[in-house]
Protein backbone atom coordinates (compact mmCIF):
# COMPACT_ATOMS: atom_id res chain seq x y z
CA UNK A 1 0.00 0.00 0.00
CA UNK A 2 1.23 3.30 -1.17
CA UNK A 3 0.20 5.62 1.71
CA UNK A 4 2.82 8.62 2.30
CA UNK A 5 3.58 10.78 5.09
CA UNK A 6 2.86 14.10 4.98
CA UNK A 7 6.63 14.50 4.87
CA UNK A 8 7.01 12.10 2.21
CA UNK A 9 4.24 13.75 0.16
CA UNK A 10 5.83 16.94 0.70
CA UNK A 11 8.97 17.25 0.48
CA UNK A 12 9.16 20.86 -0.19
CA UNK A 13 6.10 22.95 0.79
CA UNK A 14 3.08 22.74 -2.14
CA UNK A 15 3.31 26.08 -4.35
CA UNK A 16 1.35 24.63 -7.25
CA UNK A 17 -1.80 24.39 -6.91
CA UNK A 18 -4.47 23.34 -8.91
CA UNK A 19 -8.21 25.37 -9.18
CA UNK A 20 -11.27 23.19 -10.11
CA UNK A 21 -13.63 25.68 -12.08
CA UNK A 22 -14.97 28.33 -9.62
CA UNK A 23 -18.88 27.12 -10.57
CA UNK A 24 -17.61 23.63 -9.34
CA UNK A 25 -15.35 24.72 -6.70
CA UNK A 26 -16.49 27.73 -4.88
CA UNK A 27 -20.34 25.84 -4.29
CA UNK A 28 -21.61 23.61 -1.90
CA UNK A 29 -18.73 22.24 -0.34
CA UNK A 30 -16.75 25.15 -1.42
CA UNK A 31 -19.11 27.80 -0.45
CA UNK A 32 -18.62 26.82 2.85
CA UNK A 33 -15.18 25.62 3.10
CA UNK A 34 -13.19 28.74 0.68
CA UNK A 35 -10.27 26.87 -0.77
CA UNK A 36 -11.03 23.07 0.10
CA UNK A 37 -11.82 21.77 -3.54
CA UNK A 38 -8.10 23.90 -4.24
CA UNK A 39 -6.58 21.70 -1.69
CA UNK A 40 -8.43 18.27 -3.12
CA UNK A 41 -7.60 18.98 -6.81
CA UNK A 42 -3.83 19.67 -6.08
CA UNK A 43 -3.14 16.68 -3.70
CA UNK A 44 -5.14 14.16 -6.04
CA UNK A 45 -2.86 15.40 -8.98
CA UNK A 46 0.16 15.04 -7.12
CA UNK A 47 -1.69 11.02 -5.68
CA UNK A 48 -1.96 10.75 -9.53
CA UNK A 49 1.79 11.81 -10.33
CA UNK A 50 3.17 9.54 -7.89
CA UNK A 51 0.39 6.40 -8.53
CA UNK A 52 -0.01 6.78 -12.22
CA UNK A 53 -3.44 5.04 -11.50
CA UNK A 54 -5.50 3.49 -14.14
CA UNK A 55 -8.48 3.52 -12.18
CA UNK A 56 -8.82 5.76 -8.95
CA UNK A 57 -11.74 4.85 -6.67
CA UNK A 58 -13.35 7.72 -4.45
CA UNK A 59 -16.48 7.63 -1.77
CA UNK A 60 -19.82 8.63 -2.76
CA UNK A 61 -20.19 10.07 0.42
CA UNK A 62 -18.22 13.10 -0.60
CA UNK A 63 -20.31 13.14 -4.14
CA UNK A 64 -18.70 16.71 -5.21
CA UNK A 65 -15.69 16.26 -4.21
CA UNK A 66 -16.01 12.80 -6.38
CA UNK A 67 -17.67 15.48 -9.54
CA UNK A 68 -14.45 17.61 -9.14
CA UNK A 69 -11.83 14.95 -9.49
CA UNK A 70 -14.25 13.30 -12.62
CA UNK A 71 -14.04 17.01 -13.79
CA UNK A 72 -10.21 17.31 -13.24
CA UNK A 73 -9.46 14.24 -14.92
CA UNK A 74 -11.12 15.19 -17.99
CA UNK A 75 -9.75 19.02 -17.99
CA UNK A 76 -6.21 17.62 -18.13
CA UNK A 77 -6.94 14.37 -20.32
CA UNK A 78 -5.22 12.16 -17.91
CA UNK A 79 -5.83 8.88 -19.11
CA UNK A 80 -7.35 7.57 -15.90
CA UNK A 81 -11.04 5.99 -15.08
CA UNK A 82 -13.01 7.41 -12.04
CA UNK A 83 -14.94 4.95 -10.05
CA UNK A 84 -17.40 6.30 -7.38
CA UNK A 85 -18.05 4.04 -4.52
CA UNK A 86 -21.45 3.42 -2.55
CA UNK A 87 -21.77 5.28 0.51
CA UNK A 88 -21.84 2.62 3.24
CA UNK A 89 -24.78 3.11 5.69
CA UNK A 90 -24.87 1.90 9.36
CA UNK A 91 -28.16 -0.17 10.26
CA UNK A 92 -30.11 3.38 11.13
CA UNK A 93 -28.93 5.04 7.35
CA UNK A 94 -26.39 6.80 9.04
CA UNK A 95 -23.63 7.49 6.23
CA UNK A 96 -20.02 5.73 7.73
CA UNK A 97 -17.82 8.63 8.19
CA UNK A 98 -14.79 8.74 10.74
CA UNK A 99 -16.64 11.98 12.09
CA UNK A 100 -19.16 10.01 13.67
CA UNK A 101 -16.52 9.05 16.26
CA UNK A 102 -16.88 13.08 17.46
CA UNK A 103 -20.78 12.08 18.20
CA UNK A 104 -21.87 11.93 22.19
CA UNK A 105 -24.38 9.23 22.42
CA UNK A 106 -27.43 11.00 21.92
CA UNK A 107 -26.20 12.69 19.08
CA UNK A 108 -25.22 9.46 17.01
CA UNK A 109 -29.18 8.87 17.72
CA UNK A 110 -29.79 11.84 16.30
CA UNK A 111 -27.25 11.99 13.09
CA UNK A 112 -29.80 9.49 11.61
CA UNK A 113 -32.20 12.52 10.58
CA UNK A 114 -29.40 13.72 8.13
CA UNK A 115 -29.87 10.80 6.00
CA UNK A 116 -34.05 10.95 6.72
CA UNK A 117 -34.05 14.51 5.61
CA UNK A 118 -32.64 13.44 2.35
CA UNK A 119 -35.07 10.63 1.76
CA UNK A 120 -37.69 13.07 2.90
CA UNK A 121 -36.84 15.52 0.17
CA UNK A 122 -35.65 12.04 -2.39
CA UNK A 123 -39.67 10.88 -1.57
CA UNK A 124 -41.34 14.49 -2.09
CA UNK A 125 -39.73 14.59 -5.55
CA UNK A 126 -40.92 11.27 -6.43
CA UNK A 127 -44.70 12.01 -5.32
CA UNK A 128 -44.02 14.65 -7.90
CA UNK A 129 -43.95 17.81 -5.43
CA UNK A 130 -42.04 20.23 -8.09
CA UNK A 131 -41.47 23.11 -5.74
CA UNK A 132 -37.91 22.39 -4.84
CA UNK A 133 -37.18 25.63 -3.13
CA UNK A 134 -40.13 24.99 -1.20
CA UNK A 135 -39.47 21.18 0.32
CA UNK A 136 -35.91 21.96 0.73
CA UNK A 137 -36.86 24.90 3.01
CA UNK A 138 -39.00 22.79 4.92
CA UNK A 139 -36.60 20.07 5.35
CA UNK A 140 -34.11 22.59 6.71
CA UNK A 141 -36.91 24.09 9.31
CA UNK A 142 -37.12 20.42 10.39
CA UNK A 143 -34.02 19.89 11.25
CA UNK A 144 -33.07 23.27 12.43
CA UNK A 145 -35.54 22.62 15.13
CA UNK A 146 -34.48 19.70 16.15
CA UNK A 147 -30.65 21.46 17.01
CA UNK A 148 -29.21 21.22 14.07
CA UNK A 149 -27.00 24.21 12.20
CA UNK A 150 -27.54 23.27 8.16
CA UNK A 151 -25.33 24.57 5.91
CA UNK A 152 -26.97 23.34 2.71
CA UNK A 153 -30.11 20.75 2.17
CA UNK A 154 -30.56 21.05 -1.35
CA UNK A 155 -31.72 19.68 -4.90
CA UNK A 156 -28.72 19.56 -7.38
CA UNK A 157 -27.89 18.11 -11.37
CA UNK A 158 -25.87 15.36 -10.94
CA UNK A 159 -23.18 16.31 -13.34
CA UNK A 160 -22.68 19.93 -12.76
CA UNK A 161 -24.49 20.37 -9.35
CA UNK A 162 -26.18 23.16 -10.48
CA UNK A 163 -29.70 23.22 -9.06
CA UNK A 164 -32.19 21.69 -11.67
CA UNK A 165 -34.47 23.63 -14.48
CA UNK A 166 -38.41 22.81 -13.58
CA UNK A 167 -38.36 20.59 -16.54
CA UNK A 168 -35.73 18.31 -14.71
CA UNK A 169 -37.57 17.98 -11.72
CA UNK A 170 -40.88 17.40 -13.85
CA UNK A 171 -38.97 14.80 -15.78
CA UNK A 172 -37.91 13.05 -12.92
CA UNK A 173 -39.74 9.97 -12.45
CA UNK A 174 -38.35 9.26 -15.95
CA UNK A 175 -34.93 9.81 -14.51
CA UNK A 176 -33.50 13.51 -14.70
CA UNK A 177 -30.28 12.65 -12.87
CA UNK A 178 -30.61 14.55 -9.65
CA UNK A 179 -29.35 14.14 -6.60
CA UNK A 180 -29.75 15.19 -3.09
CA UNK A 181 -27.25 16.59 -1.17
CA UNK A 182 -27.02 18.04 2.59
CA UNK A 183 -24.32 19.24 5.06
CA UNK A 184 -25.31 20.17 9.07
CA UNK A 185 -23.48 20.69 12.01
CA UNK A 186 -24.76 18.66 15.23
CA UNK A 187 -23.14 20.34 18.14
CA UNK A 188 -19.74 21.05 17.28
CA UNK A 189 -19.44 17.97 14.39
CA UNK A 190 -20.05 18.70 10.76
CA UNK A 191 -22.15 15.82 8.55
CA UNK A 192 -22.18 15.77 4.83
CA UNK A 193 -24.49 13.00 2.94
CA UNK A 194 -25.99 12.91 -0.04
CA UNK A 195 -28.81 10.53 -2.09
CA UNK A 196 -29.15 10.01 -5.99
CA UNK A 197 -32.68 10.67 -6.93
CA UNK B 1 3.20 13.91 -34.25
CA UNK B 2 0.69 15.00 -31.59
CA UNK B 3 0.09 18.19 -32.56
CA UNK B 4 -3.44 18.85 -31.74
CA UNK B 5 -5.77 21.98 -32.77
CA UNK B 6 -7.33 24.33 -30.55
CA UNK B 7 -10.51 22.66 -30.90
CA UNK B 8 -9.09 19.28 -30.02
CA UNK B 9 -6.92 20.15 -26.93
CA UNK B 10 -9.73 22.18 -25.47
CA UNK B 11 -13.19 20.24 -26.27
CA UNK B 12 -14.40 21.65 -23.45
CA UNK B 13 -13.63 25.47 -22.22
CA UNK B 14 -10.44 25.43 -19.84
CA UNK B 15 -11.73 25.91 -16.59
CA UNK B 16 -9.48 23.51 -14.03
CA UNK B 17 -5.85 25.64 -13.68
CA UNK B 18 -2.90 25.02 -12.51
CA UNK B 19 -0.99 27.86 -10.85
CA UNK B 20 2.70 28.01 -9.96
CA UNK B 21 4.31 29.59 -6.89
CA UNK B 22 3.98 33.19 -6.86
CA UNK B 23 7.52 33.26 -6.06
CA UNK B 24 8.69 32.26 -9.64
CA UNK B 25 5.32 32.66 -11.42
CA UNK B 26 4.81 36.48 -10.66
CA UNK B 27 8.29 37.88 -11.31
CA UNK B 28 9.82 38.83 -14.77
CA UNK B 29 7.76 36.93 -17.89
CA UNK B 30 5.41 36.93 -14.90
CA UNK B 31 4.98 40.35 -13.79
CA UNK B 32 5.09 41.75 -17.33
CA UNK B 33 2.67 39.32 -18.79
CA UNK B 34 0.40 38.24 -15.69
CA UNK B 35 -1.66 35.30 -15.79
CA UNK B 36 0.84 34.00 -18.51
CA UNK B 37 2.42 31.20 -16.19
CA UNK B 38 -0.79 29.84 -15.46
CA UNK B 39 -1.85 29.74 -19.12
CA UNK B 40 1.78 27.81 -19.45
CA UNK B 41 1.41 25.50 -16.51
CA UNK B 42 -2.18 24.66 -17.36
CA UNK B 43 -1.72 23.41 -21.50
CA UNK B 44 1.96 21.78 -20.42
CA UNK B 45 -0.06 20.03 -17.80
CA UNK B 46 -2.64 19.02 -20.40
CA UNK B 47 -0.41 18.55 -22.99
CA UNK B 48 1.20 15.45 -20.13
CA UNK B 49 -2.05 14.05 -19.68
CA UNK B 50 -2.36 13.36 -23.39
CA UNK B 51 0.97 12.05 -24.31
CA UNK B 52 2.43 10.53 -21.08
CA UNK B 53 6.11 11.38 -21.96
CA UNK B 54 8.86 9.88 -19.79
CA UNK B 55 11.13 12.98 -21.31
CA UNK B 56 9.82 16.42 -22.05
CA UNK B 57 12.27 19.30 -23.74
CA UNK B 58 11.78 22.56 -23.70
CA UNK B 59 13.97 25.97 -24.98
CA UNK B 60 16.26 27.48 -22.96
CA UNK B 61 15.40 30.60 -24.64
CA UNK B 62 12.19 30.39 -22.76
CA UNK B 63 14.51 30.03 -19.57
CA UNK B 64 11.73 31.01 -16.80
CA UNK B 65 9.16 28.85 -18.74
CA UNK B 66 11.64 26.00 -18.22
CA UNK B 67 12.28 26.46 -14.90
CA UNK B 68 8.65 27.33 -14.01
CA UNK B 69 7.91 23.46 -15.54
CA UNK B 70 10.74 21.74 -13.78
CA UNK B 71 8.95 22.99 -10.55
CA UNK B 72 5.46 22.13 -11.77
CA UNK B 73 7.03 18.14 -12.69
CA UNK B 74 8.97 18.34 -9.12
CA UNK B 75 5.54 19.61 -6.64
CA UNK B 76 3.30 17.16 -8.69
CA UNK B 77 5.77 14.54 -8.81
CA UNK B 78 5.21 13.96 -12.29
CA UNK B 79 7.46 11.07 -13.83
CA UNK B 80 8.79 13.04 -16.11
CA UNK B 81 12.65 14.34 -17.12
CA UNK B 82 12.62 17.84 -18.34
CA UNK B 83 15.65 18.81 -20.47
CA UNK B 84 16.46 22.24 -21.60
CA UNK B 85 17.63 22.32 -25.22
CA UNK B 86 20.01 25.61 -25.67
CA UNK B 87 19.01 28.54 -27.71
CA UNK B 88 19.56 28.26 -31.57
CA UNK B 89 21.02 31.48 -32.50
CA UNK B 90 21.65 33.49 -36.15
CA UNK B 91 25.11 34.54 -36.85
CA UNK B 92 25.08 37.38 -35.49
CA UNK B 93 24.06 36.16 -32.00
CA UNK B 94 20.27 37.00 -32.16
CA UNK B 95 18.05 33.91 -30.39
CA UNK B 96 16.29 32.05 -33.49
CA UNK B 97 12.27 33.20 -32.22
CA UNK B 98 9.04 33.19 -34.75
CA UNK B 99 8.87 36.55 -33.19
CA UNK B 100 11.77 37.81 -35.37
CA UNK B 101 9.82 37.52 -38.16
CA UNK B 102 7.77 40.79 -37.28
CA UNK B 103 11.34 42.63 -37.59
CA UNK B 104 11.61 45.73 -39.69
CA UNK B 105 15.36 45.21 -41.84
CA UNK B 106 16.60 48.09 -39.37
CA UNK B 107 14.98 46.45 -36.61
CA UNK B 108 16.62 43.24 -37.09
CA UNK B 109 19.76 45.02 -37.39
CA UNK B 110 19.19 46.67 -34.28
CA UNK B 111 17.66 43.27 -32.24
CA UNK B 112 21.50 42.02 -31.86
CA UNK B 113 21.99 44.09 -29.17
CA UNK B 114 19.64 42.78 -26.48
CA UNK B 115 21.80 39.56 -26.71
CA UNK B 116 24.82 41.85 -26.56
CA UNK B 117 23.77 43.44 -23.65
CA UNK B 118 23.48 40.57 -21.74
CA UNK B 119 26.93 39.50 -22.70
CA UNK B 120 28.00 42.76 -21.43
CA UNK B 121 26.46 41.67 -18.39
CA UNK B 122 28.10 38.31 -18.44
CA UNK B 123 31.63 39.52 -18.85
CA UNK B 124 31.38 42.38 -16.46
CA UNK B 125 30.70 39.78 -13.89
CA UNK B 126 33.50 37.45 -14.92
CA UNK B 127 35.27 40.78 -14.60
CA UNK B 128 34.60 40.91 -11.11
CA UNK B 129 32.14 43.20 -10.94
CA UNK B 130 29.88 43.08 -7.50
CA UNK B 131 27.28 45.95 -8.03
CA UNK B 132 24.86 43.96 -9.49
CA UNK B 133 22.34 46.58 -9.61
CA UNK B 134 24.76 49.31 -10.92
CA UNK B 135 26.23 47.25 -13.94
CA UNK B 136 21.91 46.15 -14.50
CA UNK B 137 20.66 50.36 -15.01
CA UNK B 138 23.98 50.83 -17.12
CA UNK B 139 22.96 48.09 -19.74
CA UNK B 140 19.23 49.28 -19.45
CA UNK B 141 20.32 52.67 -19.77
CA UNK B 142 22.16 51.72 -23.13
CA UNK B 143 19.54 49.86 -24.63
CA UNK B 144 16.91 52.65 -23.73
CA UNK B 145 18.83 55.38 -25.52
CA UNK B 146 19.17 52.99 -28.39
CA UNK B 147 15.32 53.27 -28.73
CA UNK B 148 14.06 50.20 -26.84
CA UNK B 149 11.52 49.93 -24.42
CA UNK B 150 13.08 47.56 -21.82
CA UNK B 151 11.33 45.54 -19.15
CA UNK B 152 13.93 44.17 -17.72
CA UNK B 153 17.67 43.34 -17.93
CA UNK B 154 18.89 41.47 -14.58
CA UNK B 155 21.13 38.96 -13.03
CA UNK B 156 19.78 36.26 -11.71
CA UNK B 157 20.29 32.94 -9.80
CA UNK B 158 19.58 30.42 -12.28
CA UNK B 159 17.26 27.82 -9.85
CA UNK B 160 15.01 30.06 -8.56
CA UNK B 161 15.39 33.35 -10.52
CA UNK B 162 15.75 35.39 -7.05
CA UNK B 163 18.56 38.42 -7.33
CA UNK B 164 21.82 36.93 -6.52
CA UNK B 165 22.89 37.11 -3.02
CA UNK B 166 26.38 39.31 -2.66
CA UNK B 167 28.33 36.14 -1.87
CA UNK B 168 26.74 33.91 -5.15
CA UNK B 169 27.95 37.43 -6.72
CA UNK B 170 31.51 37.08 -5.50
CA UNK B 171 31.81 33.61 -5.83
CA UNK B 172 30.93 33.89 -9.65
CA UNK B 173 34.54 32.86 -10.62
CA UNK B 174 33.74 29.41 -9.39
CA UNK B 175 30.53 28.74 -10.60
CA UNK B 176 27.57 29.90 -8.42
CA UNK B 177 25.39 29.29 -10.81
CA UNK B 178 23.87 32.62 -12.03
CA UNK B 179 21.81 33.26 -15.44
CA UNK B 180 21.35 37.13 -16.78
CA UNK B 181 17.73 37.93 -18.48
CA UNK B 182 16.44 40.34 -20.50
CA UNK B 183 13.08 41.43 -21.92
CA UNK B 184 12.47 44.34 -24.39
CA UNK B 185 10.28 45.60 -27.46
CA UNK B 186 12.31 46.86 -30.61
CA UNK B 187 9.54 48.61 -31.65
CA UNK B 188 6.03 46.48 -31.38
CA UNK B 189 8.04 43.48 -30.92
CA UNK B 190 8.95 42.03 -27.42
CA UNK B 191 11.82 39.99 -27.84
CA UNK B 192 13.86 37.98 -24.76
CA UNK B 193 16.51 36.26 -24.22
CA UNK B 194 19.11 34.87 -21.93
CA UNK B 195 22.79 33.83 -21.17
CA UNK B 196 23.83 31.48 -18.03
CA UNK B 197 27.33 33.32 -16.85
Amino acid sequence: MFAPSEAELYPQTQTYKVHPSSALGDILEGEFRPGFFVGVCTVVMKLFGCVQPRIAVFGQKDYQQLMVIRHMVRQFALPIEIVGYPTLRAADGLALSSRNGYLSASERTEAVQLSQSLNTLVQALRDGVTDVAAIEQQTVAVLSARGWQVDYLTVRQRGDLLPPSTDAVAALARDAGLVVLGAARLGTTRLIDNVEV
